[in-house]
């Protein structure tokens, strides 16, 4: 499929979590389902579903519904599952650890290559089959292999510099788990995440039904 | 202030960003601050953030702009970081252990009461001065304590049968980081973290990115 029009990042936030949904439908044996009936499952209204779907080229057909496993194959296509990333972890703390071991990355076609620590105490150590590797070494780890994103688990004041670092190296893509919005001066792409972000919109959430009780 | 009319959930999702640019300033002895150098700062447009700050009551003036302080101290007060919560963390694994030790938590409110695990090998260990407990211990330790959240780190296979554990004991927000949309039957509010939905768009950003070279 080639799209002609770009989509918006809104709607391209979303698509991870169809994709998601249509796994499942798939893993059931479900060939076909309605907007109504994803809708239901989502928790999300059927006409944001039609909205959606129809931003890169419309897949439903009227009263068929949408086939299941063409628009996970499109969706995948468009999030880029078919292609391979490789990463690295730098920083194999708790956060590191944990990434380093969450399985369902390798299954979205991200595939991790290496981890790096500056802490002598986790250097030579093995996470999920890989030896941590100091950070030192990151530089001809690089000119032999290809690495197209860096997790940054890091201290919050070691974040900048070991972005640029790993920029300077060639890496397209960041994803960055320190609480700040990373901008460095290199072109390279950047997702912060901001797990407290997620945790004050529960908090909100609480508060409002409490009031509501 | 009093909320009369309902913030979608949209713009909630967005007030935390806001929340931490606005300490970011205030840090800096900002004292006032125009949508447009807000604006620049957040990268997202000025009408978006007039929008957004409109919704409960539109706080910036005319060619003055936002109070900063008062600004951070009413998007606080929506989001409810005076409200203390208690947490608990089920599940004494990595990412179990990363949220133990995230040091953001305790400055937005929330307070982790204790740690609780199946396993032999990490009960009984301390995790940021925290013994870890048998998550046997969970009906007596809910008794003497007020548990407002839980933060699930369990195995995905686990993960309902813990959630129900946990609401039947009348905790009132679960904060999920199991790969699945979890759903139980008991009035509770759950947030789900897909860690992967954020890589996958990193992923699209890049291959976009690819294309246009």
């Amino acid at each position: 499929m080639s799209l002609d029009k770009k989509i918006s990042v809104a709607v391209i936030k979303r698509l991870p979590r169809y994709y998601r949904y249509l796994s499942d439908l798939l893993k059931l044996g479900i060939k076909r389902i309605s907007s109504k009936e994803l809708s239901i499952r989502m928790g999300i209204t059927a006409s944001q579903i039609r909205q959606d779907l129809n931003c890169f080229g419309g897949f439903g057909q009227q009263g068929y519904g949408y086939n299941v496993e063409f628009l996970y194959n499109e969706i995948g296509n468009i999030l880029g599952v078919n292609d391979n990333f490789n990463f690295i972890i730098i920083g194999a703390g708790n956060m590191g650890r944990a990434l380093a071991n969450y399985s369902n990355f390798d299954k979205r076609g991200f595939i991790l290559k290496g981890i790096f620590d500056i802490s002598p105490n986790l250097v030579g150590q093995t996470i999920n089959n890989i030896e941590v590797l100091p950070l030192s070494s990151l530089d001809s780890f690089s000119k032999n292999n290809k690495i197209d994103i860096a997790m940054l688990c890091v201290p919050y004041e070691q974040t900048p510099i070991v972005a640029d670092k790993v920029a300077r190296l060639g890496v397209k893509g960041l994803w960055n788990f320190s609480p700040m919005d990373l901008k460095i001066p290199y072109d390279v792409i950047i997702e912060n995440v901001h797990l407290s972000d997620s945790l004050m919109v529960l908090g909100y959430k609480l508060t409002e039904k409490l009031k509501n009780l």
